[in-house]
């Protein structure tokens, strides 16, 4: 039956598989949490939110490259450490200020073409890159960066904030084409003006000060279904999906759709009667969002279609990454 | 001459020439700096300074750990690594917020050491690592961090702003031991209280907040002098340094001693009437200052003893990491 292959299939992707050893590695911090007095969220969200005593709060966010683009396209490395940077920020409904960053490589050519990258994600968004470090005789070639962002404290749009009967929310930029670098990455960014993409980045912002959401977190390299499931994971709570009605584009394969990161790609939850303005927001801007489920008491991530129904993570017995926030 | 000799070894230092790429890579960003509206500080300082609109500014930074390091220790690496991201901040005056990291890992072990070195390190320094990205399966290990903190806007203590007649101050923890990993770093913190590892990191901001300092940096990898010229670079200034002042410990070698990264050590300049406090602030929680010179007009470095004078760095000619603040 096709529909439990699919759910299969998500389950296993490499974009979900690989966020596994994340909890094990969390977990080594547990006795020293009474340090993190300042942090309001840290592990297991986009951005970790730290308290500075204002109305405003500072996130927090580091992400990196997987290696295999590293090496195909430096180019492409240094403009997407932009791209999934800014988005950790501003799925949380914060507006980004800054970037450093922490280069390794082998040979010089590589680093220009990499930093050739970042110069051009920061005309694309309008963030800066402000410092960083540099390792300029290392045997690879890699490139982490962090970003930070602000954003008013009582309108940060969090992962863990989910409740049973808010309705899911899938958004995604559709004007935007398949990564040459990998077939599960879309590019909504680099052949459009400034103005707009900046525009589009910034929606959640407008979202989270109008409390349109209850939850919320961009869809990364898990994908539509797998970034969801974190989502309900840290929630602590169970999905059902209607496949049917996730917005999709003409020419992309389903499975891989729901494999992909969007660039520009958001899975909200929002109470029902909200619903209608949260996508007015979206779609306002160029974006196309789309009910696509409600969130559930019991701890499972459903998929159903015409041809039936199947569960893709089972929180009681699955992890993704095992954090609890 | 031995003076020439030396002078010629801490300009040849893979500390101080392990620099010289970063000129290169920051110029790329020339074109987009109308993009840094809220920027005060960004590259060419231990960390950037971010405006956000109050009286208080956020630091932010970004380190890693030389590769070396990185394969010979894990628990080291990751202890470190929050040691020089705390220094980061601490230098310019800042209270350290929190941390990010991005940790790539060929193997499960290695990944667990470095975190529990970094839980040491948070147990130590009391700043909590927030978030960050984690890649499992890289053929190498490796570690990159970063880290924000808060500072008041006015008493930032920056390295681009020592004026000619200033004198030039060391400060150093003196009750350390060369590192097991390096002869090159000076451990001062692993087998200390907290209490007293964090009173000593905190020194430099209670030299802000009281205005005792013009300008002043962490003494990183290109050792005291090293440090002590990039500062010159980045405030257009020479200095002279009589070495005989240079405050030492016993069983060290002198050349050994400039090239050491001593984890809690600094270099300031102040204005000459507030050079007796700002040693008394230092010396109140342990730490060894003297005044070890002067800033000068001419863009040359020298260090002079009882045998002569010979010039470190021409900044006319030489660069050491290029970058004009």
């Amino acid at each position: 039956m096709y529909i439990e292959e699919l759910a299969e299939s998500i389950r296993n992707f490499e974009g979900v598989t690989r966020k596994k050893p994340i909890s094990d590695i969390v977990s080594i911090f547990e006795t020293v949490r009474p340090e993190y007095r300042d942090a309001i969220v840290d592990f297991g969200d986009d951005a970790a939110v730290i308290d500075i005593g204002t109305d405003d709060v500072i996130l927090f966010a580091a992400d990196a490259i997987w290696g295999k683009i590293v090496n195909k396209s430096p180019w492409w490395t240094g403009y997407t450490s932009v791209v999934v940077n800014v988005n950790d920020i501003s799925a949380m409904g914060g507006r980004p200020l800054a970037m450093v960053n922490v280069m390794s490589s082998s040979d010089h050519d590589s680093t220009e073409e990499v930093m050739r990258g970042i110069r051009d994600g920061i005309k694309k968004f309008g963030v800066p890159m402000v410092g960083g470090h540099m390792h300029p005789d290392t045997p690879y070639n890699s490139l982490a960066v962090s970003i930070i962002g602000i954003a008013k404290k009582d309108c940060v749009i969090r992962s863990d904030t989910a409740k049973p009967g808010d309705i899911v929310i899938a958004a995604y930029d559709m004007d935007g084409r398949v990564g040459k670098n990998s077939p599960y990455s879309w590019d909504t960014t680099s052949f459009k003006e400034p103005s707009i993409v900046r525009d589009r980045f910034m929606v959640m912002q407008e979202i989270g000060e109008k409390k349109l959401a209850t939850a919320g977190k961009d869809i990364s390299n898990p994908g539509t279904i797998g970034t969801l499931g974190m989502l309900c994971e840290v929630s602590r709570v169970g999905a059902s999906v209607d496949l049917r009605n996730i917005p999709r584009p003409d020419n992309v394969d389903f499975e891989q759709w729901l494999k992909i990161y969007p660039a520009t790609g958001y899975v909200l939850t929002a109470k029902e009667e909200n619903a209608a303005e949260c996508i007015e927001v979206f779609e306002k801007c160029g974006i196309v969002a789309a009910v696509i489920g409600k969130i559930e008491e019991t701890r499972k991530l459903d998929i159903y279609d015409d041809d039936g129904r199947a569960t893709v993570f089972d929180f009681s017995k699955d992890k993704i990454t095992g954090i609890e926030i």
